[in-house]
């Protein structure tokens, strides 16, 4: 079965000294321009402060010239996912916005709408952790308990945003970003990709590409980590369905 | 109701450019010698190769001049808590480490010994984050799904181990740990202690000092962070009980 889905997972919202996802508005205006999409439903749910968070979300989505609508203004928020036009949630912490997609019922329902009616998807972040199998190779702090570490499942892989490989001569001694995958998949066998900042995929049906300027890193059980340039077709991450 | 403890928490077991142990082995000599503890058991759930843990340890302690035992190998993993005369739980994953204590019934034989009969415990990294309230302050990925977040509680507060201040001039946008902490007293009012490696907190009883060469910082939600030297007397974070 060829499934709909339309995804662009992003790294990270905001560059170094540039505003929110100011360094790659172009994509993402083309990305929901693309479906036609004029109205995007926003999912604050990572960060304590919606409203503020809100504010800076539809500034941003008013300068590409698409309207935002916040799922926490609206009275029922399976509603809004079922009326929505296309999706953004945003990052911030990972296990805040599970617990919180969670508490509010929407997982199957978001997940239902953008693999069965190809509702356009965006993810920054957190927002790309909760896109994929399970939130195991986040890099935030458990600040809360969700009832279970299983995302939205949109591919049939792991991603680690923010993927950064160790500063040559460090000397602190915590785990580098490998070595923590490394320790993933001495649990489990699902494929992580390791998005470096600056880097998205896009996903359009059974196709993947590696889009932005930085590239990623592919770690798969019991084989050595390969680079990826970007521009890199990954279709074949999306077969284990 | 003063509470019998006697707890040794290291921010991380190994310096680098050093051995197992080997810069903080004098204070490790030390603590369980002042309690007449000549055997130590041994947790090394925190990784997954058990025996090759185990041998690292064992080891470091036979350097010391104390024996060591690891309770995987013993039959009865709780017989084992009960009778042993110190304990040190190693570093390595937190999530999987939380995941077996609770898995094996540990927990609250753990808590048991050590506050009601004053069984000396060490931590080292993940082995220190589960003496405290909840692992919600560890820097680790989570690789396994722990049934709870709740850990021993040999604590009324919390830690946050190889703490670390921004590189100054980074341009890395994933959260600094300060910036993760906050996040953490946006859901929760329970202090956090970040040690940075190198320090360790030495507590008996009601009192509780910083130990090691390199300081503190501790987090108190609503208040600016507060520096601490070697030697700071935090027994008033030990009252909330
Ligand atoms: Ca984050
Ligand atoms: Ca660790």
């Amino acid at each position: 079965m060829s499934v709909t889905r339309r995804l662009l997972l992003i790294s990270n919202s905001t560059e170094h000294g540039s505003g929110f996802l100011e360094y790659c508005s172009e994509r993402v205006k083309a990305f929901f321009s693309k479906y036609g999409v004029s109205k995007v439903l926003f999912v604050p749910y990572a960060l304590f402060d919606y409203d503020g968070y809100t504010r800076k979300a539809r500034n941003a989505f008013q300068n590409m010239g698409l309207e935002l609508e916040s799922i926490h203004e609206k009275e029922d928020p399976v509603e809004a996912v079922k009326e929505a036009q296309g999706i953004f949630i945003g990052g911030g912490n990972t296990f805040r916005l599970l617990k919180t997609l969670y508490d509010n019922n929407v997982i199957e329902p978001i997940t239902e709408r953008v693999l069965q009616s190809g509702l356009p998807y965006m993810g920054s972040s957190a927002g790309t952790n909760v896109a994929t199998v399970s939130i195991c190779t986040t890099n935030d702090m458990p600040i809360v308990f969700p009832p279970s570490f299983k995302a939205l499942g949109l591919v049939p892989f792991n991603i680690n945003p923010h993927y950064i490989d160790p500063e040559p001569g460090s000397i602190h001694m915590g785990e580098t970003r490998e070595e923590r995958i490394k320790q993933y998949h001495e649990e489990r066998t699902t494929p992580v990709l390791g998005l470096k900042e600056g880097s998205m995929l896009e996903v359009e049906g059974d196709k993947a590409v590696l889009r932005g300027k930085t590239g990623a890193k592919l770690f798969i059980r019991g084989q050595e980590p390969q680079v990826l340039e970007i521009g890199t077709d990954i279709s074949h991450l999306l077969k284990s369905e």
